[in-house]
């Protein structure tokens, strides 16, 4: 009878204490669990699947006859095909206002853009008519705005002028257009092969840091146009800037243009703040950009402005995106420059766009799988840059106007396509006279919005590894360059992952009063140690990284113990390590290895190891390397309950 | 009355559903911990102290004089200080014979070491003087044998070659030095800014694959001694190396060479193999290496095998290690090409040294200081490189002899160091007639060792991908070269380490039956799923890199669960999704935006979500960024159990 008596190993202590007086009496104590081993090839498919597979991009096409697995996947090449059957032409009107806004505001940001990139004013253009069409037909968010964008196009100016001067303008074309290739191939290898998660390796901090050096380095640049600054200098970083503007403050500026320029980036950031203020007046942002172009236009070619020193965009090449398919570098120096240059400005695109997918996904509550997603920026930039394009990808803040114009589908890309399509057909001419001033001050306006400057004060109070990581991007890009910013993010990412891995927390744990639940007296200083036990839990996965730490870490807690055992004369001496095994994920041969040498260290201070829940797959490695029989396989338990109520009882004298 | 009762959180059920029946008769639920945040210098600190001095180096020196203080001081940077005065003259006995053994190993070894290196052998034997000598003072281990090791004799050789021609005799010396005294100088500052966690993130399956590596492409440079094949390919993979030997085997072997080599390699083997049969004979393979190398000296000089065509070393320089201060590339392009490989070789060489400490320093049961090994180890080689030594290292072979024939101290080392000294004074012009196939049989017959089978089988028993690493490096060094293995290991080591990182695993908990006990149902088939809820543990941090894949592995269990349920055509719905957070040992800002986003989307579906178990860092960034008033912050539970007999009544319809 009393063998078969349950007791919840959740006992409450007295019960328990009552139970052990009876010493045949025993506890109940569930056995750990180890099922069968899986085999080489299950255990090689799980893996497989979790690391590419994890969002089962192909549960759809379970249990479907062949052809429509054929018409699924085509379906999920271009999800147009799918989205497209489903459209209402109620959808069509918030579609065509959302266009029609994002294209007055990306016309003159493309204009600008282009610059950023060293490369003629029509270029911007032709990249924000091919790609955003490309994406419309294969890309399955429903509200980023395709285009140039400020940060890779200051990125790309900045790796691409440190191969060749921009003055040679065919050769720096063509190392342009073949950078775009391998942006986008890098782009659709990712998505293909399912390597998607690569990009998160650059942190959410980080990229903080980096949009708002790149934004103010982007401003800084902009001084030029908007000062009218004759001879500036061709570093990017803050103290060449500054030095290069205040040498020329008595004789490069030019004051007509500074006029123009400061008032209208005025105009610009106060539409800009009214919109802020009032969500309904978004569009008095967006089209603001536009309007100032117009006017200043206007006034230009009435004033004669131009010949006053007031420097003027000149010439935008009127037609069609011409072909480039004959001028990427596929042999020599420049592949391979073109090729780096290419993966760096392809993999910042990415991170750009799949975040704003996100986001808006997340907003309006539809799936948006990131593989894909890459495969579709991929195929709009390889064939970008057949059609004279460069690097294009998801704009923040147009994709922000489209969103709150209104837009239903990607039908709005399709929208602004059309007018930049008309735009670069008919009214290019126009644009004769538009100030640079003009275009620095929208460019100026725009990348206000980049330096995020709530962002920056959530990651300081969250955490201040990922707050250093974010000022070392930033200051990286301010101070010296955006290559160097760049690198110094993912350095920073990378430095805090692996010491996530090398340094795992540890805890001494104690019974919270009135309960039988194990937990860090650091965190609950009213639980309370068990005499003769230390329970100490390790919160990773042993590996070859932290073993020596852990093991070492697990012998210092053991000496501090005996240290205040020693202090408050206690005769009580530790006879048990029991090792909290829960988040302990896995282990690897060092970190057997590293178990086994606490066992030989302890056998010496006549300590003996127990261990609580230890996981599946630490449970059969550890069985494999027969660690369970070296300290007994007695001294495994389900939880830490378990464990104390077991050898508690051995404790007393 | 019932207001009071105590109701434990891991009472049985029975008790638990009786209490709910009486409705005011709620369970007691602890409080979840969330005590004062820690100040920023304080966290600051401890991260720095959990970094770099989780050993606590300086715990000796807490509360002492400060004299007293000085000295420890001293002492912890020469330990012969301390021991020394300890040392007692029973120890000398087993220190002279181990040092005698060591050192009758050793020379042989030393000469051969340096063929492999590119330079002379006298150069080997240099090095098994100075670098012995320096570690005997500064070092803590009792047990290491200091001198050249085959791997990186290897390495150094083979990088070395690829930057100038060996036979451009004091080029490539001096880069030699040169690499060394970097070696040095990087061990040592590893050491002293306590950077020594480094070498740890090389895995012990990637160093087992690469040893593996290194023996066989070791033996196979043999061939060209051991053979006397005349004409030898310089690279060093497999391929090449087998042609190069079949290529010649008709009129390039010598058969002289190939008897003497042949015959003594068996020697060798068989003394090796009667030393592992019988641990009490393990002078046997100590000293027959030396053996080998009078007998067959002596052979070929009464014969004058020498002029049938057997290589022999001809001349080894008498004398003292001359200086070499002046040696050094202190400019120009081996500066920076020194650097490099003596990083490379540095890192190496610490890696072996410090596994041979440690593991010695386990068995003894002393404790040895990572750190500050690597501080002896590099102030010896920066010496060492001045006084023309190059990399010197523990090596395992001789390290397992010094123990085996009963070193007590280091006094072994400076034994052995002065043998060495008087072999370069008196007898190095004796080895004029050692036959070079010797050098080769004795190389072979040291390297086998490396060739660790059986780390390899429990290696492939315990982790599968820590075998692929294994493979990959292994075969990387035999089919390529030493450097694309040693690349393929560390690649590996971190591709694991970011696997873990991205990809940490997640499971559906159920309740195991007569407990209250929550467990994974994979690993617990019996334990049972609660209805309308769905209990998932998340067993890593969240941060940037897995933020993602964690909400969008959390919502695909909770899809899997609706299917479920439909299939069974049950008409419960998944109320509540209960995330058991005791493995989340930290969060970042990405993370905390991913519950966000975890948090809308479960909105619309209208399932409420509840955190068991928070750490304390997750806790405070938790409430920092204000996440539980969004969740609501009675949605916060000490454990699963608390969480389910909460929520688990409001389920009731």
């Amino acid at each position: 009878m009393s063998g078969n008596r349950v007791v919840d190993d959740g006992v409450d202590i007295s019960s328990a204490a009552s139970s052990r007086r009876h010493g045949d009496n025993l506890p109940y104590v569930h056995k750990v669990g180890a099922p069968p081993k899986q085999s080489l090839v299950k255990e090689f498919k799980s893996t497989v699947k979790e690391t590419f597979f994890h969002d089962e991009p192909l549960r759809p096409f379970k249990n479907q006859p062949k052809s429509k697995k054929l018409l699924l996947g085509i379906q999920s090449i271009f999800p147009i095909l799918d989205w497209g059957r489903r459209y209402k032409l109620s959808f069509l009107r918030g579609d065509i206002i959302a266009g029609l806004t994002i294209a007055s505001l990306c016309i003159p940001q493309d204009i600008a853009y282009a610059k950023l990139a060293n490369l003629d004013p029509q270029y911007g253009l032709y990249s924000s008519f091919v790609p955003p069409l490309v994406y419309a037909f294969m890309g399955s968010s429903r509200d980023i705005a395709i285009g140039p964008v400020a940060v890779v196009s200051l990125l790309l100016g900045t790796l691409l002028r440190n191969e060749i001067d921009p003055k040679n303008k065919h050769e720096y074309q063509r190392l342009a257009f073949t950078a775009t290739f391998f942006a986008g191939v890098t782009q659709f290898v990712l998505g293909f092969f399912r390597l998607g998660f690569l990009i998160d390796f650059l942190s959410h901090a980080a990229i903080v840091g980096f949009m708002a050096g790149a934004a103010i380095t982007i401003g800084l640049q902009q001084l030029k146009g908007l000062l009218g600054v004759k001879t500036f200098t061709k570093k990017t970083d803050i103290v060449s800037v500054m030095k290069s503007v205040w040498s020329n403050v008595h004789h490069g500026w030019n004051w007509e243009t500074c006029v123009i320029g400061i008032s209208f980036l005025a105009f610009l950031l106060l539409c800009k703040y009214i919109a802020k203020k009032k969500k309904k007046l978004f569009w008095v942002a967006a089209i603001a950009p536009l309007l100032s172009v117009i006017i200043s236009t206007f006034f230009v070619y009435i004033t004669r402005a131009d010949k006053k020193g007031v420097q003027i965009v000149r010439e935008i090449k009127q037609g069609l995106n011409p072909s480039s398919v004959h001028e990427f570098y596929f042999s020599g120096t420049y592949l391979g420059k073109g090729f780096k240059i290419g993966v760096v400005a392809g993999m910042i695109g990415l991170t750009e766009a799949v975040a704003i997918g996100r986001t808006f996904a997340a907003m309006k509550d539809y799936h948006l799988d990131g593989n894909k997603e890459m495969v579709a920026l991929g195929s709009m930039n390889i064939i970008g840059s057949m059609t004279s394009c460069y690097v294009a990808t998801g704009s923040f803040s147009r994709s922000a106007v489209n969103f709150m114009a209104g837009c239903n589908t990607a039908v709005s890309n399709i929208v602004m396509s059309l007018v930049v399509m008309l735009t670069l057909l008919v009214i290019t001419p126009l644009f004769k006279y538009t100030p640079n001033a003009i275009l620095a001050a929208i460019i100026i306006s725009a990348v206000v919005n980049l330096f995020d400057i709530h962002a920056m004060k959530v990651i300081w109070k969250i955490d201040k590894f990922d707050f250093a990581a974010c000022m070392g991007a930033f200051f990286g890009v301010v101070f010296v360059s955006v290559e160097i910013g760049l690198l110094i993010a993912v350095a920073l990412s990378f430095a805090k992952i692996l010491l996530q891995v090398t340094r795992p927390r540890t805890a001494v744990l104690g019974k919270i009063p009135r309960t039988s639940v194990y937990r860090n007296v650091q965190q609950y200083p009213e639980a309370t140690k068990i005499p003769g036990l230390l329970i100490v839990r390790v919160d990773s996965a042993i590996y070859f990284s932290n073993a020596n730490y852990v093991r070492e870490r697990i012998l210092r807690l053991l000496t501090d113990e005996e240290d205040e055992l020693l202090k408050n004369s206690s005769h009580q001496k530790i006879e048990f390590l029991i090792i909290e095994m829960s988040p302990v994920t896995d282990i690897d041969t060092s970190g057997i290895n590293s178990l086994e040498d606490l066992y030989k260290h302890l056998q010496k201070k006549d300590i003996k190891i127990a261990l609580a829940n230890p996981g599946q797959v630490v449970l059969d490695k550890l069985y494999t390397s027969g660690f369970p029989s070296l300290i007994g396989e007695d001294k495994i338990f389900l939880t830490v309950v378990d464990a104390v109520t077991t050898l508690a009882p051995k404790l007393e004298p």
